[in-house]
């Protein structure tokens, strides 16, 4: 099932996205969360009629760098032998169709491609063969980052968590198997980024192993998976869309920060 | 004013803090929420009846690195030019007379005591001179980090984000001038950390500057400034105290993870 979540009339609500040819989607309105059991209500609206907002609203993004050989290695990286991780704000997410704002302090933004993990239930400390009934489900998120503040600051909360730069979206595929899927970019409709989730060096129950060892996983957090070999700028204007095999396509244009 | 968060018969509350003696203070019950305009019920309920809470719930918590020159140099780090800035999640939040459980995966945890600044209200590019207006009051932190995995793994987010981390308290008090107050750090009674907050490299001032340039802050979120010289290691078992002049102590426990 994809679960979409939207705005329609002042109201926020989720809904599970029906229909095949992209301009002819439904969204049926779900009674209830999709974190715990829910109904669809049958009331359904054409989803060109809403605005998609984020997909969940997280209260903590967690994301893994240099997760994929190649893409280490662009940056001049070594590939790290555990999996290390940071954090992207709630207030950097945004849906699809949002604005990524280029941020006044940054003159070299880069768009990362990545596959995120949705956490569907509370849990900490999951063991391996239990990882998959802690995932609600999959979706396409751009791990925006302002390369040049990265190289300058140890830590990458501005580099990597201002407003903005969290895109994900556009909803959440619940039925799938996240092992072997094309993951693409473009920019202005030409392709930047292309791997496969194959080649990551540790798989997401590796992922989530990790850090739930650590910490306690909610419902609604949102894992970021690393992103494949050709990084590349974002310039104001730009539109950027990142889409997965079996997910969909998140797409954001670039302007400039009011 | 002091404003405590606490738990009184399975509700949670705010109350102005009222007393000298620390076995004689009392909770005026605040009606409404802190972060707006409120009013004291006059409703008093003895503080040693109820159980703090940690007196925010941040959002994000968003901690500076290296702004006592002393502390840099005591771990082998080049004082930064710049600030700069990590994260710790809203999960690793506890509050005074919560225990600290040692996790599982570092053998060598620190203490770190910290002035700690709670945001009152939603700003973003906050000039210098407006500062003081998004700021709700100060606290007590201790900004626990396991050290070995924060010299193993490049960001920072499992070393400084497991679960009980993040020790806030006791209460924020809104009147004090942060410029120049002792903070002290204690292990079972004895001193291990001793500083002034007018040792930070960058200011308050600077830091919010430079952090809301790139993020919004959202009421309940807090900034860490970092912390003075003397760090070393906890050990299940240990009471950890951290007392900020004009503030209070923020104590907590060591235990195992259970």
């Amino acid at each position: 099932m994809r679960i979409a979540r939207f705005s329609i009339d002042g109201n926020v609500a989720f809904g599970a996205v029906e229909g095949d040819k992209p301009d002819e989607l439904v969204l049926d309105i779900i009674k209830g969360i999709p974190f715990a059991d829910f109904e669809l209500s049958g009331t359904k609206v054409p989803l060109s009629k809403v605005r998609l907002l984020p997909p969940v609203l997280p209260n903590k993004v967690v994301a893994f760098g240099r997760n994929y050989a190649e893409h280490a290695r662009e940056l001049g990286n070594e590939v790290p032998e555990a999996p290390f991780a940071f954090f992207k704000p709630s207030t950097s997410v945004i849906g699809s169709g949002d604005e990524i704002a280029y941020p006044s302090f940054s003159q070299e933004l880069h768009h990362e491609a990545e596959l995120a993990v949705v956490i569907g239930r509370m849990c900490r400390e999951v063991p391996r063969e239990r990882v998959k009934d802690v995932i609600l489900g999959y979706t396409c998120a751009n791990d925006v980052t302002a390369r040049d503040v990265q190289r300058r600051e140890k830590q990458w909360a501005r580099a990597k968590g201002f407003d903005t730069s969290c895109p994900l979206g556009p909803w959440v595929e619940t039925d799938l198997d996240p092992s072997d899927l094309t993951i693409q970019l473009t920019v202005n409709g030409e392709q930047r980024q292309l791997g496969r989730t194959s080649e990551m060096i540790h798989p997401i129950e590796d992922l989530i192993v990790n850090i739930s060892e650590a910490m306690t996983l909610l419902p609604g957090d949102v894992i970021l998976t690393g992103t494949p070999a050709g990084v590349g700028p974002l310039n104001v204007g730009d539109t950027v869309a990142v889409t997965i095999e079996g997910i969909g396509t998140l797409t954001n244009k670039v302007i400039k920060r009011g």
